[in-house]
């Protein structure tokens, strides 16, 4: 299937210096997302949510590792056990806060990804659908657990 | 960009007509997840994690809609406020339980996608980044939000 770029995502990150790795640890990490002009209509009604989901595109991954170290790791992981960016389809996935929209322009919180990625898709956070707080991380263990103390979640 | 398959999700559900609308109201469905052989060495230290994000390609969607009056409304809203699978970049997105792994196949549970839908990408359930239990879901109001008695959340 072929993608097209919907908007372009800014951030204060021109390079993995410095950038979070996670959203887990962008805490303050604002950033703004510009919506192309023939899409900025399908943004009505979205800013009463409070979080949205971003899928983007992996644009400077050149290729994929099946199995690779993690950083602190020193066993390789599979690709699907992890959220490295070299993937077989890379596809970037951030749930951000949003602050607002105005002008098609999203201005939001928690980004990790670097400036000038692009968009592919914006959805509504559902907790309903999208939120297991207790859900169990593998090899991660306590890093990919929600604090009940952390005030972003 | 262009994106390949990497499996096929196996479900219940050969047409819309009692498919379920979200994941939400997917307790009980079950499905696998075939992936095709040349990725199957990404599933390394999957089986770990209870819960997986799968990406998947809305194939059966062949045209995209900004505005949508979503079932049970009666004002349009824009497509960035809903989960419709009239997207301009159709991606669906889906948190299922994983119940095991085998062999190149994934067992889950909270499937909400037909029969055969191409699977684009799979990554770990972390969360510190994807969780956010309280957040607010606007026009979707408390059906959007977890309930604390809810035992899938």
């Amino acid at each position: 299937m072929e993608l097209k770029p919907i908007g372009i995502i800014r951030t204060p990150f021109s390079s993995q210096d410095g950038m979070p790795r996670s959203t887990s640890q962008a805490a303050g990490a604002k950033g703004t997302i510009e919506l192309f002009g023939p899409f900025r209509a399908g943004l009505k009604d979205l800013d009463g949510f409070s979080h949205v989901i971003l899928l983007w595109q992996l644009d400077r991954s050149v290729d994929f590792h099946l199995l690779a170290v993690p950083p602190r790791q020193t066993e390789p992981k599979g690709v699907f056990a992890t959220r490295s960016p070299h993937r077989p389809n890379p596809i970037g996935l951030s749930v951000v806060e949003l602050h607002g929209v105005e002008d098609g322009v999203l201005h939001v919180e928690r980004v990790d990804m670097l400036d000038g990625t692009p968009l592919l898709d914006i959805k509504p956070y559902i907790p309903a659908s999208d939120s297991v707080s207790n859900a169990c991380t593998g090899w991660l263990g306590s890093r990919g657990r929600v604090d009940v103390n952390d005030q972003s979640a």
